[in-house]
């Protein structure tokens, strides 16, 4: 196998992408145990409380039908997300998970040599999908770890074409006032495309709730993303939404493949999105394990970043440890969570808000690394 | 909504992609009729078998764990195939159905200005992907329905960086011979990529059953793709996959979105890849139920296109009427065909082939549109 192939003349930047390298599989941290832990799954933002029932039976309602394509056009999901959202059924386009999402959205409106802006220490998917259309990525530091909305607007040049926002942001929880959003997106060029990526916005409280998807109307520019995977407890199923101006949508939808959400990812999102109780308790147990957690970090002495969303990230350079380390030390003791050094934050952690039993097996565990 | 938007400066090649028209859903077909048929859906080329017993087992095994995320890199499924192909797992690339690893190849392959050779007749889905990313597609007449390779290998230019080929071929059911295949493949320059799109060879008997992977070790620029949306019955999970150089396998995985395959679709399809009973019998259908279409047919006087996969295209014009208003026709009697209009082929349905009593109806209804 060591004669020439085509991946050497693939464009530069295919070939410099960075390989995904994943978080430890629960499965394997156990196999390498030596004596078997309950595990705590901290590291990927999913929900604790599992899938909502409702779900479920939605999903096991379509199983039987699946050797038979999805709708391509998910035509009932989006009638129900057309209704409560109070956009039209244009406005709206599916995807696998948000982060197809925002992919298409670089592919439809970015060609190699465009640039396109994106805050330091927002998810990192964002400078990868730049990259991989050949364009530019211009990251713009952060002020108090969150999105620098005047020195983003300042960074946007004849070249730019788009522009993300993560909000609240991960993976540092950050949250943008509401008022100055919407005023930067005002300030932006209608030829250049804001993705608004709220994966999180689910966990705000309803005095915080964002309502950007009413600005479309008057910012033609902006396509708002949502997620089934955080607050919804769908990640394993893939189905995110995109909410933007007819015409925009449009593009993204003839772009996407035809079928890249399945039958049952779009009836399990459906039920998910119906099941008020379940969304209410999701976030009960969210805003209480915040609590616990910040308390706990609070009696620890630790540092955190006041997070927005289901997640919190700690600084952890008091413990005279690396964030990489500390994580290492955590697996030991069955806790599972997310070192930030790829996010240049080397000296922090990321922790999902867990069940309170998790949150108190994260912090015994945590006092442990201080002792 | 009539300000201007970012969709008017989008590329060219994005705002003239077509729009996908999907075909009519079975539930609304049912709505729209007067009195309620058995209906017969052979338009999509699914499995009339519906799922195997074993996939259904296994999704419902993982189906509680949907909140969680799917195992990114897949590496039970992988296993499986590695070890069944005789191949490297780092040869291996999951996708959302074969559909998204041609799209993948398109992506990793192509920049605006290359060119990439398919073939007239063959799966609608290469120009688009080509068209996606700005590149050029070259479209080589077909020979006999099928694909002219000699003509295929004469219009590689110094700007073709990759080649689509279909075997079996969809939409017409068209073989090409294994050795001349293989010359072919022999005959592109390495630096270009044959992206060989297998969806469905299961379908072959065992004296035809492509071995191509075993090509790759001397054929590094070979790509080969297969499914399990056809003979393996999980259409509605989405998963595909791509056997290539490591090298090759390796940019497409990294430029794959990372959660691209849904846990309970690796799932399904590990299961149904194990099910040897299931594949003998779906291969067992449709060899009976193709020999019926062709005896009915011959017996309509219908002439019809030598198939080797699980449809058959039929020539409708000594009806006096195009391929879509037969299809028309059918539909009428609950009968879901493709009219091939929008593959040059507008004399032309195309009808997958059912469980006995679809394809009885199908001959039945057809019957009295020639009546």
């Amino acid at each position: 196998m060591s004669l020439s192939n085509p991946a050497d003349s693939a464009p530069d930047y295919i070939r410099n992408l960075p390989r995904y390298v994943p978080g430890k599989p629960a499965s394997e941290v156990k196999r390498e145990q030596a004596k078997p832990l309950r595990l705590h799954r901290m590291a990927s933002n999913e929900n604790p409380l599992g899938v909502s029932a409702k779900a479920l039976a939605a999903m096991q309602a379509v199983m039987a039908d699946a050797a038979n394509y999805p709708d391509p056009s998910g035509h009932q999901l989006k009638a129900r997300l057309s209704a409560r959202l109070r956009v039209e059924a244009q406005q709206l386009v599916l995807g696998n998970g948000s982060s197809e999402l925002l992919d298409l959205a670089a592919r439809c409106f970015l060609r190699a040599g465009d640039e396109a802006v994106y805050s330091q220490y927002a998810f990192q998917a964002y400078p990868v999908a730049i990259h991989a259309v050949g364009a530019t990525p211009v990251c713009v530091p952060a002020r108090d770890y969150g999105h620098d909305l005047d020195a983003m607007r300042a960074a946007i040049t004849e070249r730019t074409k788009l522009v993300f926002i993560a909000n609240p942001n991960n993976p540092t929880g950050t949250l943008l006032d509401a008022a100055a959003l919407q005023r930067f997106v005002a300030s932006v060029p209608r030829h250049i495309l804001v993705v608004l990526d709220e994966a999180y916005g689910e966990f705000l409280p309803d005095a915080d709730a964002l309502h950007s998807c009413d600005w479309i109307a008057e910012h033609p520019h902006l396509l708002v993303l949502r997620t089934f995977s955080k607050a919804y407890g769908l990640a394993g199923m893939r189905v995110g939404y995109g909410v933007a101006h007819p015409a925009v949508a449009d593009l993204l939808n003839r772009l996407r493949l035809t079928f890249n959400t399945s039958a049952m990812a779009q009836a399990a999102a459906e039920a998910a999105f119906d099941d008020a109780d379940f969304l209410q308790r999701s976030r009960g147990n969210n805003a209480q394990g915040m609590a616990q957690l910040e308390q706990g970090l609070q009696t620890l002495g630790l540092p955190f970043i006041r997070s927005h969303a289901n997640f919190i990230a700690i600084d952890v350079s008091s413990t005279g440890r690396s964030g990489a380390e500390v994580a290492q030390q955590l697996l030991a003791a069955g806790v599972i969570i997310r070192p930030l050094g790829a996010n240049q934050l080397p000296q922090f952690i990321r922790v999902t808000v867990g069940l309170p039993e998790d949150n108190v097996a994260f912090l015994g565990a945590l006092k442990q690394v201080l002792s």
